[in-house]
C-alpha cells in the first residue's frame, strides 16, 4: 500500500486543502491493490483459518530446516507432512532450542510442534485397512495440531463392519467423521446409513490392478447412494483433518 | 426378527426353566441379523439424519404421485428433485388434500412440502455463472428443507470477485459454504483464500471442449491448493444441500 | 464336412482300391476344419450350454421376426433380449402358431418361450436400487429360462442393509447370487462379507455425474475387498443370467 | 453387546417385575449392532467361506512373521501371497515350529501350510504366454489351498489353440475353467465357444504400448461375445482361485 | 465500498480529531475489498482488455434480448456467438433501434454490432477443412470485432499444402496465425515449420472414431515438435480471436 | 505455378536477353513453393493413389450435388460414403446426365460411379457379426471401386468359427485380409493364426457397456498376440478399404 | 489325432465289419479337435508366416539361452528382439556353436542369425526424430531377417521436410512404407500427402507432457486425414517390420 | 536441386534445340521437392524463427558434447535444457575454448551461451508455487536467451494474491504474461481477469492425487473463463519462453 499517497490525502484534507468529498474520490478510485497488502499477510492465519504447512515431499533437508526456524520464529508453532526420520532430527534439535516439544508421526510423516495443548470436540477418524493407517495419521496428526480431539477406529473394513459397533461411544461423542478407504470405497456409504454425521471421505491410492491410483475409490465415493457424503483428494488426509477440525470448530 | 424365539427364551426364563445365564447366551448367540429390523426401519431418520427423497429424473409420473402420497401420508414431508412442472401440478393437488403447502423451484425442479418453518444457522451458497444456477438453487433448497436458513450469491465468477465483497456479510454469517462452478472450477480456491468457513465444493457439467461433463471442475477442485475444501459430486446441488445442513446443525 | 469325400475313401478301402495307411494319411492330412463342421453345428448348444439368443435392441423388428420363426422351428425355444412391446405382439403371434406359450418382461424387455417348465436349484438375484430393475429382471428371466429356479430381492441398498436380512432363507438356499448395482457399486461387497456363496456382481449404467456410465460401479466392483467376486459388464444381466446358471446346474 | 443390561432385562422377567411382551420389546429395541459381535467374529470363515490371507506386497517382514505366528497359532493354516524367499525362509521356519508343512511357489510368491490333504472337484486354469504364468500359479495355488484339486494347461495362445485340445480330458473333468490371459485377452471367448463350464477370466497387466496395464485385457474379456464369461480383476490370481473354488465346492 | 466510514475518518481528520497517522492506519486496516470496487466495475473493459459477450447457446431467445439491449445502451457494441437465425432477427432489429449496424456470420452463428470501422494490423486464420469452417469463422468474426484486420485461408489440409503456398503474401503480412484443425490435429506443426509467426492451435471436435471429441487434436497439438504453438480449447474459435487480436495489437 | 514468369525467363534464355547461369539462379530462388503447384493439383490422384471422395455425413444435399456434379465432370468417377437414399436419388440423376452408372449400398450408405469396370487381384473381407456389416461393406465397396476384386465372409464370431473354414478357398485366394470386428475384436488375432496374409483390422462401434464405441476393440486389436496385424480407426471401412486395394495391388 | 482309432475304423470297413455309413458317422462324430494337430503343429511357420521370436524383455539369461539353443537346433534360424548386450554374448556363442552368423542391432537391442541372405523387393523405414531410432532399427531389423531389403530414412521431421525428397529414389523403390514417430504423430499424414503406398504408422513412446507415453501420436495416426493408413501399437517395431515384409513379399 | 538438369534445359532453349513451350513444361514437370532444398535448409532459423535446441534429457553425455561442438561452430549460439551439471562442465570447457560465455541455470537444467546480449521488449513469468520454479526458470531463460527482457514472480498462489500487487509494476510493463501453476491450475483465470495482455499458460505436473501428472492443471486451463488465454504442454517452459518472446518480438 502506497502509504505516501493515502498520507499526503489526508494531510491535505488536514489543513484544508481538500474537501472531504474530493478526498473520499481518491481514495476510492485507487486501485484496490493498492490497499492493505501488508495487513492482509499479518492476517494470513485469520483469513485462511490454517497456518502455513510444510510439505516436506520432494523438498531438499536443509530447505525445510530453513523454513522450519523461520516458522517457529514466526509463529512458535509448526506442521510438516511427508518428513522422513531425518528431517525430524534436524526440526527436532530445532524445537529444542525454541524450547517447544516436537512430536513425530512415524507413518505419516508428521511432524508437529507447538500445538495447542486443550483439544476441543470430538472428530473421529475411521480407517479402512492396514495400509490406509499413514492416511489416517495424517488427518488424525492434523485436526490435533489444530486444536480438535480425535479418536481413531482402525480396520473398519466393509466385510469386517462389527469392528465399527465396538467404537460406538466414539462415532456417538464425534461432531465429524472422516472415513479412510482405498479398494472399492465402500465404507462411507455403509458408514453413512448409520449415523447423522456429517462424512468426509478419503480415497487412498491402496489397491491393485484397476485400483488406478485411487480413482476408483474416489469415484466409488462421489457416487455414494447416501446423501452428503464430501469427498478429499487421494490420500489427502492433511486437508480432512483441516476440514474435520472446521467443521467440529463449529459446535465446540 | 424372530419374537417367537425370543419369545419362548423370555417364558422360559420367567418359568424357571431356563436361567438368565443361559438365556444371555441363547440371546447373544442369535445372529445379528435377526433383530431389531423393524425398529431400525422405524428409526431410518433418525439414522441417516435425512428423509427420504424422490430423485423424480428418469421416473413416471403416476410412480412419483404414488411414492409421494405414501410419504405425505406417513410423515407430512416431501422432497422431490428435478421434478417437472406437471409432476408439480399432480403432487400439489396431493400436498392441498393433505393440507401441507408445497413449493417448487422451477430452475431445479425441487419440489418440498411439510418443511419446517424455522430456519436455524446459515448456509452461503456462492454460484460462479448463470448456468450454473440450477445446482445452486438445489442446493439451497433442500438445505431450507431441512432446516438451515439458506443465502444464494449469484455470479461469483473468477474474473469478478468483486461481486463476493459485496456479500461480505453474508459469509461472515455462514457456518457453511457451498460454492458452486463448472468451468475450470477455480472459485472453491479463491474463496477458500478468503474464510476460514468450512467450504464444499460443487462441480457441474458446465463447458464447453474439455469441461468434460465437469469432469475438469471435479479434478480442479479436488486439487485446491487450499487445504481442507471438500468435493460433491458433478451437479450434485441435493448431496451439497445434505452436507451444508448437516455442518450447518452442529453450529445451531 | 465333405461326406463325399469321405465317403469315397472309405468306399475305396472296402472295394480294397485303397490300403488302410493310404487311407488313414489321406484323412490325416484332410485340413482338420474339412471334417465335423455340421456336427459341430448341429452341437452348438452342447458346446456352448446356451442356445442362441437374439438381442433385440437394433435389429429391425421384421429381422427380429424371421429369426424367432426359424429358431421356434428349430428347436422350439426362444429367448429375446431388449424387446419392445410390438416386437412382443409379433413374436407372441408366431410362437401361438407353433403352440408353444411366449411370456414378456416388460422392464427388461426379454421375450422368453418354449421353456423348461421345470427348474432346478436355486439362483438369488439382489437388487440395490429401482433403477437396477432391468438388469436384474433380465438375470433372472435367462437363468430361468436356462432352467434354474430364481428368487429377486428387490431394493438392497447399502443404505438398507436390514432388507437383506428378510431375504435370509433365500440366501441360505440359493447356490450363487448375482448382485445388481449401480452408483458406487458396493453392495457386492457388503453381502461378500456375509456369504460363502459364489458372488457375479453386475455393475449398472446408474448414476449421475461420475458415475461414467457404470465405470465407477465396475470399477468398485473388481477391487473388492472381499475376495472371490467375479463382475460382469455393465448393464449385462443377460451373460449374469448365464453364468448364474451354470454354476447352479454344478450343484443340481 | 451390552450383556448388562440384557442381563437386567432376563432378571427382571425371571423374577416377574417385567412381563414378557415388555421384554420382547425392549430387546427388539436394542440396537442390534449390540448383539452377536463376538459370535459373528467367531464364526469369520464360516460367513466369508475364505480363512484370512496375508498380502505379504508392502508389508514389512517382521509384521508378516506375526501376523502368520498368530494365524498359524489359531487356525493351523496359513495362505500369503506376494512373498519373497526371505518371508518364505522366516515362515517356513516357524511352520517347522508348529508342525505344519509350508509350500513356497516362486514364480507368484504364494507360501500356504495346513492346507487340506484331500482335494476334491476340480478346477481347470489356462494359461495365455508365459509372462502370465505368475497369475495362473497364484490362481491354482489359492484354489488348491482351499481344497480343490487342480490343473494347470500353459502356452494355450490364440495363436496355437491346438494345446487346448491335447488338454481335452481336463476340460471334460474340470467343473470350472479359469482363463489368464494378457495382451488382447481373447483366450476366454475362444475357450468359451468350445465349453459349456462356468469360465473366469483373468486378465494380466502383460503387454506392451497400449495394454495400459492390463485394462485392454479387462475390457476385452468384459466385451467378450461369447455368454456368461465374469471377469476378475487385473492379475488377481487369488480372487480366480477363490470364487473357482466357490463355484467348485457345488458340484463336490 | 462504505464511503460513510470513510467520510467519518476524513471528517474527524478535518476537524482534527484524528491525527493523519491514527487515520492512516484506520485506512490501511480496512479490509481491502471494501474499496473501490464500482471503479473496477466500470473499468471493466480496461481490465480484461475484451467487452462482455453473449454465448447464445443454451439461452433463451427472450433472455438474449435482455442482455443484448443492455450492452448496446451500455456501450453501442454487441458480440453474440453461437447465435441461431431467430436471435439475429430480433437482435437486428434491436440494433436498428440504436442505430448501429448488425452483422451475422451464419456458419458460426457470431453476431456482432458496433465494431470498430478501423482495422488494425492482421490476424491470418488457417482453416484445414470444410468442417472447420464455424470454428474458423467465429475466430475471424471475434478478431475482428476486436479491431484487427483478419484473413482466413481456408481447406489448407496437410495432405493439400501446396493451398497454403498460394496465401504467402497473407501469411507474410500477419501478425499472428491462428490454425484451426481437426482429425490428427497435424497443421498447425506443419505451418509452425515453414514461418517464424506466433501461432496459436485451435483444435475442433470434427472426426470420427477416435477423434474423440477433438481431444485427439488437442493433444496432438500440445505435442507439437515445433517449439511455440499455443492451443486453445476445443472449437475455441472465439477465444482464438481474443488472443490473436491481443497479440495483433502489440505491434499495430 | 506461375507458368507466365518461367516461360519469360526461358524466352529471355532463348533470345539471349539472360544467360543460362543468371536464368539458373532466378529458377532456383523462385521459393519452391510458387513451382508446380497446378501440376500437382493435377497430378492428385497420382500422388495419393486415390481420387476425392466424399463424406456425406453432416454435408447439406444440396452441397454433396455440387460437389458430386464437379467431380463427375472433371474425372467421370464419384465415391461417396455415408449417404442417405436421398441423395442416391440426386447423384443417381446426375450421374444418368453423365452417362455413367451409379451404385448405392444401402447398408453403409456407399455410392459409387465410374469405378473400373475390371477388376484385379483379391482382398477379402471378414465380418465378425451382423452388426458389423455396414463397416464391411464400406470397405468392400471402397476396394472393389477403386478396382480390387473383393469377397467378403460373413458372421464369422469366435464362437463360431467353423464359418471361416467353409470360406478356405476365399482365403487362399486373397492377397490381404480385412478383419472387422467390434465388442472383443478378438477375431484378427483368431484369423491371423490360420494365416499369413496380411491383415488389416478395423475395430466397430458395435458393444454394450464397456465396449467404449469401439475403444476396447480397437484396444485388442493393437495387442493382438499375433505379430504383423494392422488396424484402421474405430468404424473406418473406407480407410480398410483404400489400403487394402494399395497392397493387392502390389502382387497384381 | 488318434491314428489308432481311424486306423481301426478303416479296417472294419475293409473287413467289412462296419459299412460305410456306419464309419462316416464314426469318423464324423470323432471331435474335429482330435484331427491333424502334429500336421498343424509341424507347419507352423507356414500358417503364421513368421517364425518364433524371443522377446527378451523380462526374460530371465539363462532362461532365454536355452530357448536360443532350442530354436537353433530346429531351424537355424534365430530373432531376439529387446535384448541386451550380455544376452548377446551368450546367443552370439550358441551360433558359432551351430556355424551360424548373428548379428546385434544395439539400440533396438535385436539379434538375429540364420537370416536368409538375398533380400527381396523393398521397404522403406522412416524416422522422425533420434528418440524414434529404436523402434525404426527393429522394424528395418525385423522386415531384412524376413528376408526384405530395407532403407532408413532418418530425422524426417515434419519441420523438416526437406530431407524426405533427399530420399526420393528409396521413396519411389519401396513397395511399402513404414513411418516411426512419436509426439504430435504428424508425419505418416504429411508422408501420406505425397505417395501412394501403402503406409504402416508407428506411434512411439517418446513425447513429455500429454504425450501420454505414445497414446497421443496414436490416436493422431488413427485420425490422419490422408485415408488407408495402418497404424501398430505403440513402439511395436516388430510388428511393423513384420507387416512389411509380408505386403513388401505380394509383389516380390 | 538438380542444377545440371536445369541448365540443360536452358541451354537447350538457348541453342534453339528446345522450344519455350516444352522447356516449360519439363521444368513444370520436375517434381517441385527438387527445387530449393539448399536456399531452404540455409534459411532454417529464418524459417522457423527459433535456433536449434539440445533437449539433453536422455541424450548421452558424449552425444550431447558432438552436437553442442558442432552448433558453437555453425552458429556461436548453444540453448540446452534439462542438463546435468556433468553435461554443464563438458559444455563449459568447449564454450571458452570457442571464446563464448556460458551461462547454467540450476534448477531447470537450462544451458545457455551466445545469448544476445540485448534484451528487448519485456516478459513477465508469474510463478505459482516453489515446485513451479523449474519450469518457471526454464521459460524464463529461454525467452532472455532468444533476446527478450525477462522478469519472474514468484509464489503467487491463489491463496495469496496480495503478491501478484506487489509486482504491478512489472506486469505493466509485459507484453504478454506467461503463468506456470499445477495443482487446480487456477492461476491464469485470476490473473487474467487483472490484465487485458496475452497470457500464456504453462500447467505443471505437480501435485498430488488426482492431479493426474499435470492433466487437471492442463483442463482447467483450456477451460479457464477469461477469454483468450493460451495453453502450452505440461512442464513445456522452453515452448512458452519460445511463444513468448515471438509474441513480445512484436511490440519491441
Amino acid at each position: 500500500m502506497d502509504n505516501k499517497k493515502i498520507r499526503q490525502i489526508l494531510n491535505s484534507v488536514k489543513s484544508g486543502k481538500v474537501n472531504v468529498k474530493d478526498a473520499l474520490d481518491s481514495l476510492k478510485h485507487l486501485p484496490y491493490e493498492d490497499i492493505g497488502i501488508a495487513t492482509v499477510d499479518h492476517h494470513r492465519e485469520l483469513r485462511h483459518g490454517i497456518p502455513e504447512v510444510i510439505f516436506a515431499a520432494g523438498k531438499e533437508q536443509k530447505d525445510i530446516k530453513v523454513i522450519a526456524a523461520s516458522m517457529l520464529e514466526k509463529s512458535g508453532k509448526l506442521l510438516i507432512t511427508k518428513a522422513s526420520k531425518e528431517v525430524f532430527k534436524d526440526v527436532n534439535a530445532l524445537c529444542k532450542k525454541h524450547k517447544v516439544k516436537a512430536k513425530y508421526f512415524e507413518k505419516s510423516g508428521v511432524i508437529m510442534a507447538g500445538y495447542a495443548a486443550e483439544k476441543k470436540g470430538m472428530v473421529a477418524i475411521l480407517c479402512a485397512g492396514t495400509s490406509d493407517i499413514p492416511v489416517t495419521e495424517e488427518a488424525m496428526a492434523t485436526a490435533s495440531f489444530l486444536g480438535s480431539r480425535t479418536e481413531a477406529v482402525y480396520d473398519v473394513g466393509v466385510a469386517g463392519l462389527h469392528r465399527i459397533f465396538k467404537a460406538k461411544k466414539i462415532l456417538k461423542e464425534a461432531n465429524v467423521l472422516s472415513v479412510v478407504a482405498g479398494m472399492e470405497g465402500a465404507l462411507p456409504s455403509v458408514i453413512g446409513g448409520m449415523t447423522d454425521k456429517p462424512i468426509i471421505a478419503v480415497p487412498t491410492s491402496v489397491g491393485y490392478g484397476t485400483s488406478l491410483g485411487g480413482l476408483t475409490a474416489l469415484f466409488a465415493m462421489l457416487n455414494s447412494c447416501v446423501p452428503g457424503i464430501a469427498v478429499m483428494n487421494i490420500d489427502n488426509g492433511f486437508g480432512a483433518g483441516v476440514l474435520a477440525h472446521k467443521i467440529n470448530k463449529l459446535s465446540a
